[in-house]
């Protein structure tokens, strides 16, 4: 872990960023200009190593203008994981080029990439309106995590990165909104079966920064990786199980 | 059915709405200066008929004032399959009085409700950004839809309501999104095994009003109550196989 979340969370805590003009100050509308807060304020701490993830590969194939196949530019990335986290589809890699480079895409894995010596911290930024009672957010897909954790330890790749959250707690005050606290959590600090999957909810893990418990110790991320697909596993079965006992059970009686 | 469709296009055919300010022409924001327009255009052919669904139950719990209880709430509906579609949750009914009426909702499941002798057309606008290829929209939710076909058929439900699509198409031209082309649809004239359950995004029934096939014919509601049954068991059955398949057989190997 790369970034200092205290020094962090002491520096935008009091901020305020300028309330977006139309529409509801739903999720996605209040987070923006509060991602680009803290995306700066994580520059400043990392001026040479913080990037968008879109920013990161425009980065890594323009210093690779080699890597013209789209099998080259995969193998820039420096483990399959890595690859199947950060990469955009097959497409997308094929047409890029220093004239068509990526843009910023809303379900990229992370907001912020922080990478030095080989080692890579994820982080996404979550927001929380403390003047309303909302469900925990998005965080990301529990199969995609799943995927990871088996491409993990298929290749060995237990030290490789990391995936951190980092919550802005704000209030509305007359045209700004107001950061009145922050929280950051690892995901890899919280023990798998912790993780809660909503499977409606096109399978997204979900929960809030301040809320995820931490106590994940003692233990090697190979273990957290099986851990989870044992979980992810057991909870795709109940699911399934579910899905028969609510969905099928009850209309058999009108059935002929 | 109410509602003179072919004339409400040719009303809608041409007329322009402003652009929201701020936010991106995504499905809700640009949906809703369309929506209170077709709004608009219906009530101008059933001035005395024409509801925001919270509308009519502010009206119906309005003019039976004795009604107190949500149990005598409840009977004010003219089945359980309408209070089903119709109603609020029991907390809310309970607290509902006229100095403390309902609001708009966004999962209400009808946008505009048409009542006339005792029939219900509950009709649903959607709008389609012709310059965007988008995912076919959220239509309601197929287990919402099972229940309503249960319902239907305990209560001998089978001419009571329709429940109706009119889709919008524009184009962003200058400020204004102009409406250049309109399609309606009845969901009970789709054959039933036509419907897509997109059972990851809250098992949401999804397409675009001019996609949806209209061949039911010649049948009753009541085979269309029950071959929609059959296909929400079997695509339900269906899904919890393929989660099986997809969710935990490939990664039984990583668990020890």
């Amino acid at each position: 872990m790369f970034v200092n979340y205290n020094l962090l969370k002491q520096k935008i805590v009091g901020r305020g960023v300028e309330k977006p003009t139309g529409g509801t100050l739903s999720g996605h509308a209040a987070g923006e200009p509060f991602d680009k807060l803290v995306n700066q304020l994580i520059k400043e701490q990392f001026p040479n190593c913080t990037y968008r993830q879109y920013e990161y590969l425009n980065f890594l194939f323009s210093k690779n203008k080699d890597a013209k196949t789209v099998q080259a530019r995969n193998n820039l990335f420096e483990s399959p994981t890595l690859l199947f986290l950060l990469d955009r589809g097959k497409n997308a890699v094929e047409k890029w080029s220093v004239n068509n480079l990526f843009e910023e895409k809303q379900n990229d894995t992370a907001d912020i990439l922080v990478t030095k010596e080989k080692k890579f911290e994820l982080i996404d930024v979550k927001t929380r309106n403390l003047g309303k009672k909302a469900q925990a957010p998005n965080i990301i897909s529990a199969y995609k995590l799943a995927q990871t954790c088996a491409k993990m330890i298929d290749n060995q790749d237990f030290d490789l990165f990391d995936i951190n959250y980092f919550q802005v707690d704000w209030r509305l005050d007359e045209k700004l909104l107001v950061c009145l606290d922050a929280h950051y959590a690892e995901l890899f600090k919280c023990p798998p079966e912790e993780l809660y999957i909503n499977w409606a909810a096109a399978m997204q893990i979900q929960f809030h920064v301040d809320e995820l418990n931490q106590n994940f110790n003692n233990e090697t991320r190979e273990t957290w990786a099986r851990r989870y697909l044992k979980h992810f596993t057991t909870e795709a079965k109940r699911r399934a199980n579910y899905m028969i006992e609510e969905f099928v059970k009850p209309f058999e009686k009108y059935l002929r």
